[in-house]
């Protein structure tokens, strides 16, 4: 069951107390699409610059992924991205942001991308976002990242592309900025409403939650001894979750999943995001193998089940 | 198994988004005492002043504790703590704290209190904490809290308290702060080289983790639509997982706990805390009734579980 993802590719430079790395690839859908691709076929839909190599080119291929869509804008420069992280790796710091081909950036999906069953819309524009989500209206799970930005300056349009989809997954302050509901229960709850039926609350260290009508489910990050380069760990997580929910359609859709499919989705997002973490940019991911990554998730079933005890309590 | 707490016993006046309270009973050791007798035998040692009430004894009485080493300081008023929340709960400004009788307060245990096999040192200067652990040289299992206050200004002398109780519970931050190390699992691993056997990190409305040398164990807050006042939820925890910890400890000592335990007394804490911050102050643990508190460990169990599902990935 393929899957399609539009989103940024980008050169990142990045300092961390671990190390630093000038102009590596990067970018939402690089990543989403490195992890996607352990599951299923994925085609990657964004634009690139004159300064796109075919050793980047290469990577996006990585496991199969179709680059069809990878549009070379012709005197144009790759969306750049310098942040720089704290010995405390929950604060960054963007040093600079430049746009470059994103600015006029217009998704046209060749057929095969418009035919895929499932589509993750990275973060970007929320109008970009409505315009691929009216060219693959045979999608049957879709799936939507977005940031504090596009709910500062263009709500409106978010909310109505959040209303066509079937899975938001944002980090939990965007939720209940989004709603301005301080609990993440009620800002999700609320959400719901709208339209999706699954909803997934980033947490970063903390790992992540999901919450649908009748079902909430929580699970930790990874735990490492030595986080590297946390970028790129957000879409790392949904291409894991999205790509383990296309092997699982079968012949339903997003509505159809069960909870244990979800919350798998959750373990190999998490397993997946782990590795992406302990390498910079997407080293980590070009080296995973799928039976490490089966491994993690082994362990994070471990390391959160236990067996209630019965004791007398007094009331 | 009796359970002795050393601590503050105070009146706080706490205003949230939800209302406010004047001047109501708190105190680190108030809260865990209130959670802690739901389990077995508390013995609460705290200074109080003139002005501390037969309603508040009567309260720090819940569920038959002791309260025979509550000392009534003469002329002296008791602890008092004035915080505000934001609407974001995990936010919040003190406002005013008066130590009052805890300014001169040296511990005196009473034979009784000396005899508890478990011991929990709530959050006071840690050079207190020391005499406490000298009166208590039988204790069985000995769990402590402390705050960055005392990460501070007293680091040696928390240290060396540390190095003599068998469990750590302290937020994460903390931790970090503590260790220098800002990475979670390598803070635990340092201070398990120091003698605890057990380290607890409390991560607010994310949940909690338990790192030992073989085991991290992890488990979310428990999900509720609306948190009125998270005053006390660190010490209801505590209390939660330390007295659930002496139904436990049988003929063995910390060292001999199973991790299934360890990982009960996680959820036992969790949901003891949930029923704490739902109500202002020590309303919802005076209400609690043991069954209500083992139908979320039960929920617990079943929001974190999932079956890993074995899916062929493509490396």
């Amino acid at each position: 069951m393929s899957i399609t993802v539009v989103g940024s590719i980008a050169f990142d430079s990045v300092t961390t107390p671990f190390g630093e790395r000038d102009r590596m690839l990067g970018g939402a859908a690089t990543h989403f699409a490195l992890a996607a691709s352990m599951f299923e076929t994925v085609h990657l839909v964004g634009p690139v610059g004159d300064d796109f190599g075919e050793r980047e080119l290469s990577t996006l291929r990585t496991r199969g992924s179709n680059i069809d869509d990878v549009e070379r804008i012709s005197g144009g420069k790759t969306f750049f991205w310098k942040g720089h992280y704290h010995d405390d790796l929950n604060i960054r710091d963007t040093l600079d942001t430049q746009l470059n081909v994103f600015e006029h950036f217009h998704p046209k999906l060749s057929e095969a991308s418009r035919n895929s069953e499932v589509l993750f819309l990275a973060n970007i524009q929320p109008g970009l976002q409505l315009q691929v989500r009216e060219q693959c209206e045979g999608a049957r799970f879709v799936a939507l990242d977005s940031m504090n930005l596009w709910i500062d300056i263009a709500r409106d349009e978010l909310v109505e592309i959040i209303k066509r989809v079937d899975c938001l997954i944002l980090n939990d302050e965007e939720l209940r900025q989004l709603t301005g509901k301080p609990n993440l229960v009620s800002a999700a709850r609320e959400i719901l409403g709208w339209g999706p039926s699954v909803i997934v609350a980033k947490q970063g260290e903390y790992g992540a939650a999901l919450i649908t009508s009748d079902h909430f489910f929580s699970l930790p990050a990874y735990p490492l001894e030595q986080v590297v380069d946390p970028t790129g760990a957000g879409d790392t997580f949904a291409g894991g979750f999205v790509g383990m929910i296309a092997t699982q359609l079968g012949d339903g859709n997003g509505q159809a999943l069960s909870t244990n499919v979800l919350s798998n989705a959750m373990a190999y997002g998490t397993a997946a995001a782990s590795f992406n973490v302990e390498r910079f940019g997407t080293e980590g991911l070009e080296a995973v193998d799928g039976a490490a990554v089966r491994k993690r998730v082994g362990d994070l079933w471990r390391l959160t089940r236990f067996e209630p005890l019965d004791v007398d309590l007094i009331s």
